[in-house]
């Protein structure tokens, strides 16, 4: 077992999972914070060279896990690792964001999809992306083209 | 705090940190294989229509944290959630890598840098990039830009 600890919170316009945008072509704009604790800001230096973050974090409000669940972006059940539930054996969420500004510990960004007091575990910068030409989307794409 | 528990382990050539490619411009091309638990298959189910994946790990060989440090790919020292050091609050590793094929709970992949023998936390489905256009990569391309 390992141990992880928070390194900081979300603040986030949405309060209970229902609010978060959801489905085939959801859009992730909302702005919020990342509110780092003051004792790791030194950790934050030269971050905002960065136009887009990975953050890793925690499904704290997720109860239990099922490897085997229907998407809200299909009517298919799908494997956990093969979609972005928040029922997973380890409740890890990751999201990218854009980083918008920097005020000290905290970070202001856009496209966040976490709940207001999210537990954050890392961040980390994004540094390069996969060529679209070069993804297959597998269940996602098949969705979107019955759609 | 949270416990967090491996799902499966990585199988890589890398024995050692030193053997890992680091530094500017380096490759991770090298082939691996995820090899899940059984009892977690089921949720690995579709999976094989991703071609890439996002892989969350443990950096189980790192034995603290520095806010501040020098990456392998630059002479100046950079906020630990700026970089991809190991050495971080939560020893949380993130990779992409292509998914070549999968045998039942191994997934043959391409593109790890993790050691031999890695715990491995979760796995996600890599969905949308963020266009180079919009990417600004800070100290990064500061470091290639001098050298």
């Amino acid at each position: 077992m390992f141990s992880m600890q928070a390194i900081g919170y979300v603040k986030s316009p949405y309060k209970q999972a229902r609010e978060v945008p959801k489905g085939l072509g959801a859009k992730h704009e909302a702005e919020g914070v990342l509110e780092i604790f003051p004792e790791f800001e030194l950790g934050l230096t030269d971050i905002e060279g960065f136009s887009h973050l990975f953050v890793i974090w925690v499904f704290d409000r997720s109860e239990r896990f099922e490897l085997l669940g229907t998407p809200p972006s299909d009517n298919r059940p799908h494997g956990v690792f093969a979609t972005r539930s928040p029922r997973r054996p380890n409740p890890i969420g990751l999201t990218v964001v854009e980083l918008l500004r920097r005020e000290g510990s905290r970070l202001h960004v856009r496209g966040v999809d976490m709940l207001d007091g999210t537990p954050i575990l890392d961040l980390k910068p994004y540094l390069s992306s996969v060529p679209p030409e070069q993804l297959r989307r597998g269940w996602l794409a098949e969705a979107e083209a019955r759609a």
